[in-house]
């Protein structure tokens, strides 16, 4: 980080530029330094690290201030995140790049799922600090201001202390009922969705599909997890890689390949 | 695997039904068991493990002889292979996953943003043994016939001996000159794009950006990884992991973030 300047922090997410949770992370982030606000102009829920090759994509500046700026992508998560860093931040490195704080968990294998989280494995990707955020609370017009103190602590330790690289933070914040207990860290509670489709039948007589489903856990009472402590009202930070190689089994495929 | 009947085998892909990699892929399958194709009706390049979320979804049945029945979907890879699981396969679990064969290689940092890999992901999330294939061969029209051999022993022995929990492999083959010297098991070789943008202006004069990129390799030498041995006219295979917790760093980040 220059020390002679205000940190420069890039903001995106997944639900939408319009969400409460981008509104209170940006006003966090403005606490710490110059911010610029990449956001999907839609709903990007379940994206992961989705990008767009098939079409292009626009930017659309909608505020200019001198510690803000703003623009909307008709893209995912990922493609705001790469934007940003590739043109819209012209040559400037993000000190920190921060997504969220998503509507909803990101916890268990919703980790490949999430745009929340594609936005912090870009940045991993390009070497910046990055942090994704997700709030248990699911509705539109959730309350974001439980999340405040957790997110801001975390801005905090980062922005001063940097992460390791090729790993950035999955930061999941329980719905907090009177207070949070503090912030553990986690693993991913690994598990498998079950009954994932709702099938209906339209007007016509054809089958259509929601998806849905619900988390069954393989390990419901490892307490490394972060579903675990989450259930017991504390904040969890996964660190997460990007490369997904595993190096302990490349032996046992070796003979099985050969 | 039911020793008394033929294996089941799912495949799906990303480039959409209708190119030649899922074509030779479901040719080789048929030789080893009843096989069910469940793949987009689009395009779905760069999904990575995107699912929909907001609109339903069809499967629109286009084979069904008995031991091949087909179904387009209007999703995502991952979105196929859900709805396969959980519905169209009406209760049974497959032996054997296939995804591809991609038009183009998905090795380095391609595996976050790879459809093919996101089949194979969810394969993994189910516990049902999934290999990703793609080729160096971009064009739609792409010859697949240089991949059968290599398609051929890696589907055998995936079906015999099966894969570790919670692994699935990523296969990449390389455009085969003369011969294709053989399979590495390798990493996947990190990195990040550069230059990953053309602007353009409209006629209108408002800015518009193609996603493009060059791959720039963290360590070009190192002989454990995937590009390294597709330039020297090896095919590989990485073994992926779904849970990308980095258990190394955790004590750093519990320090960090106390």
């Amino acid at each position: 980080m220059n020390k002679n300047k205000k940190p420069l922090i890039l903001v995106s997410n997944d639900d939408g530029y319009n969400f409460n949770g981008i509104k209170t992370l940006t006003a966090v982030a403005r606490e710490f330094g110059e911010v610029m606000v990449v956001a999907p102009m839609q709903h990007q829920s379940g994206k992961g690290s989705a990008i767009t090759v098939s079409t292009p994509l626009r930017a659309i500046p909608v505020k200019s201030d001198e510690d803000m700026k703003m623009y909307l992508v008709n893209g995912t998560p990922t493609d705001c995140a790469k934007l940003a860093l590739d043109q819209l931040l012209e040559g400037r490195t993000p000190d920190l790049m921060l997504s969220g704080i998503n509507h909803g968990l990101n916890t268990g294998v919703s980790t490949i799922y999430s745009g929340t989280m594609g936005v912090a494995f870009e940045g991993c990707v390009h070497g910046v600090p990055s942090v994704a955020f997700s709030y248990d609370d699911y509705s539109f017009n959730a309350d974001m201001n439980p999340c405040i103190p957790i997110v801001r602590h975390v801005i905090s330790r980062v922005l001063t202390q940097g992460l390791p690289p090729d790993i950035c933070l999955n930061v999941n914040i329980p719905r907090i009922v009177e207070s949070l207990k503090g912030i553990k860290v986690t693993t991913t509670c690994m598990g498998r969705w079950i009954n994932e489709f709702e099938r209906r039948t339209d007007p016509h007589g054809v089958d259509y599909y929601w998806l849905m489903g619900e988390y069954e856990r393989h390990s419901p009472n490892d307490d490394s997890t972060d579903l675990y402590w989450i259930d017991r009202g504390w904040a969890t930070a996964t660190p997460c890689k990007i490369d997904q190689t595993d190096r302990d089994a490349m032996h046992q495929i070796s003979l099985l390949l050969s």
